[in-house]
């Protein structure tokens, strides 16, 4: 019996989307105003979903309050009003898309949940625009 | 042509989580407030997925009405406004978790439902955990 | 310049509609499933809004930490996973409807706000249902 | 590394659930209410998820700007305020129910969004209705 | 202790705006896509506020399963799949704005509610769009 | 007959809670997390409700269309994706706390709205924080 698990969490923080290699112009024409030199915001919402087998004797497949204080350490708390570009070793280098975001999350979480469980984040940039990742 | 329809409906239940051949102190550290005495309760919010071939002449799936009436029977009705563990005959002896929750749901309705279609629950405890069981 | 703030939190509680003085069939006429009588539960959802002047330093009506932590140890901690008719002074003897669940948080509230801030509490019991009290 | 980005959008339209080849009665007895000759409606939510490998030097899967023009001229401006049954070619010999609707969309950006790409529709008839279509 | 109480429901209609006295220019104009003759629909959300004393015995404002099934009476089974201009008595002369229908369900709600209760309808057209009325 | 006429619009904005007159350790203890130096941001959802009486021919309080167009005018366009602090001149010399972002809007509109109508306007920072003004 396999059943997923899934905790929902939320931070908020500045970011703007930019390609060092490219020019000023070509930045602005493809990113439009996510571009904007000064930075725009989120309230980031993070669903992380845990898979695996059900325990027969607690009923739990993983402890979420394990999860929470995982989702606390390694992210939440390291990003919540943070601006991404600036404040976080992750996006020094890499373009803070909610792509990159999501895979990233997914990469910090993979090293502390055991490989017995599949892992999958979704991403919520605004309630319009979200994305997915599970690591494949 | 696969289509996966989906039926949202929900029951308000009062539980506890408790393991039986524990001691007070493990199941209280364990479950934390979960375990408390006197339980406590949630608005429960399920959705219920069937996966098969849309139907050429009637363009449905599976009748939506016909769902939802197993739902109410099955479920709902049953469930709703009572005490998980001392109310109903599923949990007397079956620790009423989401995960646990959800894996019954998924047998009641599997019975009732034609094996040509794929039937998977989402049971949300609260708007920040859920579980999801398909069955497999 | 008068602004008014809102702050939302929540707790799961079990609870039990029931009038002492009343006889049994009374009780179950009038409350419904509501009176059953091993409990059930919510996950209640409440706004409080606290209303005054604009600081004109901090822009600041009043700090809405200052109001997270009143919330929390007025009620969210104390309710929080407890059943409210037994685990709760407040209900031992008065009756856990939601009209009386927003004018009890009401009441507490207003002993810890300024007189100078107009308080109001809405408390969802459910989606569908929730009540409203501004003291008035 | 394939992430899925998921972009929402709404239409508000009338339809009539009925088909041509059945008795009044048939249609009646089938649809219920859906099949009242006058039509009634919905505001549709459409969620379109599109996966892919993300660009390493701009960190999208696909521009999600590029994904609302095409959802917003093949279906939210051709079918927003509109008769399903009545102002539509895609449903004058096809009967409006969701899981139509959604075949349709899919089908009409499969001929848009590169074969690189998965796509998967999702549609809200209400919040307690939906279904899902990916093409398999 | 005056406390609001509110019922939430909802009707799925369709309709169009139209004044019979204006040019087809004039009405098109005016109304832009709400005008177009075939009609469109909408999931209309319903909000019922009844204010009025606690009983101080049952702890209740107002039974909500009284209210529940007089909004059903009302109008959710009358509306409910409609046409709202073609279906209804209330508005074949009457343009259904948001504005009308919500003052409409109020005159109805009024006459059924005892005087000693304050009376207030919010209707959500869509999630974006809404109206108050309270009789004043 | 008075009726409110609400419409929901949204921005996406970075900034930060910070008092130019104090020294940054009271600034920093103050205002916590919200004052650091890099800025965070939200995704603004803002409800703009219009009072008047409603027309009896067309049936409008006022068009929507003109509310939201004034809207996207006076707030939107100028603020989605820019920072407050650095990009608009309204918070050059205004700390953007929700609270004054809510009274610059309401200033805002109230030149563009006959003075025959009531304005308020709720914002909500996030789902969790929210303000409402009402020019009182």
């Amino acid at each position: 019996m396999n059943v997923s698990v899934f905790r929902r969490a939320h931070f908020n923080a500045a970011h703007r989307l930019h390609v060092p290699g490219w020019s000023e112009e070509q930045n602005r024409t493809f990113f439009g105003l996510c571009n904007l030199p000064n930075y725009h915001g989120h309230n980031y919402e993070v669903e992380v979903m845990v898979k695996g087998v059900v325990d027969p004797v607690s009923g739990y497949v993983m402890d979420m309050k394990v999860l929470k204080d995982l989702m606390d350490e390694e992210f939440i708390e390291p990003w919540d009003h943070r601006n991404l570009n600036l404040d976080t070793e992750e996006f020094k280098n890499l373009n803070p898309t909610a792509e990159n975001i999501a895979v990233v999350i997914w990469n910090k979480l993979r090293k502390r949940i055991d490989m017995r469980f599949n892992l999958c984040i979704r991403l919520y940039e605004t309630p319009r625009n979200y994305v997915e990742y599970d690591g494949q």
